[in-house]
């Protein structure tokens, strides 16, 4: 059978591929445990948000909701990870998010608008892969976990971008995003052979 | 009218003075303001700390509801914020912070031992002056709503507590929490000039 091409997600450039959903669903444990990984650091990018700006009021009340979120998911996937008896630990984190990173300009304003849109585009991809998940994974109770939150990961997106087109300009915002996604999508056509959630 | 003497919360080598709670309670709207910020980096210790021991289990699980609550907390403060109008604003924090952070030692595993018991300290000594709010604040439903955090605090300090007699002999913990509590009392010796939960 030949790889099928996903569906695209609204926002992102390139749809995952099918090697990934290979990949995943053959490492099911891993997947699980980078996930948990994966709502800790969620959590942290909004407090340090909070941190960075704590005189912006919206940004404060909206990124206070998605912290308290993420740290909910995140004992979820750990509950998770205790019933399949998988042990918390460490993992190498694929090369996304660092590369993510390098694409967020130094200088304000452009340093909010970048961190807004870049945390919104995970959101947007964690939103297409948990929903891959919930469609491919053969543990039913598992799949619809990842049903369960893929509508949170949307959600999230939304707030980020509603954030961006508080704070800036919409024109601004759309030119920024383009370029971004361009660049995110870049990142994922070579699979990271680590079996992770942005791999 | 003499000033009077506290009573003494367990664990703690000090009382507050009454000077801080006569300082607090003539600044209630940056007490209010600070408290904001104070909840705000109590969650962010709570997820560094998950960052920094990611596979310790019991450390990841507590930390997580901690982190959760002061969230919610965060929220709490900041809609009493809105109430009185007063805009979120960064605000210079007090010396005791970095004060106790000098304390923490770098090297493994006395790090842990110290993070643990610092922020338990930080969580007594903010129980005891949000009891001392509660009680001596002439707002009556501020002063209820700081009767409700405060259980919050004693309960957060005994978290931290458990979980250094989870991963150290108790007599190591007891004595290494008998110096650094007179340590935080020195700290607080001398009344900082302005208005904080930690002056």
């Amino acid at each position: 059978m030949s790889s099928p091409t996903l569906p695209l997600i609204n926002t992102l450039k390139q749809p995952t591929s099918w090697a990934w959903v290979e990949q995943a669903i053959a490492n099911l444990d891993i997947i699980l445990l980078d996930h948990s990984h994966c709502e800790r650091k969620a959590a942290g990018v909004a407090l340090n948000l909070m941190f960075r700006y704590p005189s912006s009021t919206q940004l404060v009340r909206q990124l206070t909701a998605i912290a308290r979120e993420e740290l909910e998911h995140f004992e979820q996937v750990n509950q998770w990870l205790e019933r399949r008896d998988i042990p918390l630990a460490p993992l190498s984190p694929p090369p996304y998010g660092a590369g993510l990173k390098t694409l967020i300009r130094r200088d304000e304003p452009e340093r909010l608008l970048d961190s807004l849109l870049v945390s919104g585009l995970i959101e947007a991809r964690s939103h297409e892969r948990l929903g891959l998940l919930a469609t491919h994974c053969p543990h039913v109770e598992l799949a619809k976990f990842y049903r369960g939150l893929m509508a949170s990961e949307a959600r999230h997106y939304g707030i980020y971008w509603v954030l961006a087109d508080t704070y800036f300009e919409r024109d601004v915002v759309q030119e920024r995003l383009e370029e971004l996604a361009i660049r995110e999508s870049e990142l994922l056509v070579t699979l990271h052979p680590e079996p992770r959630i942005h791999s």
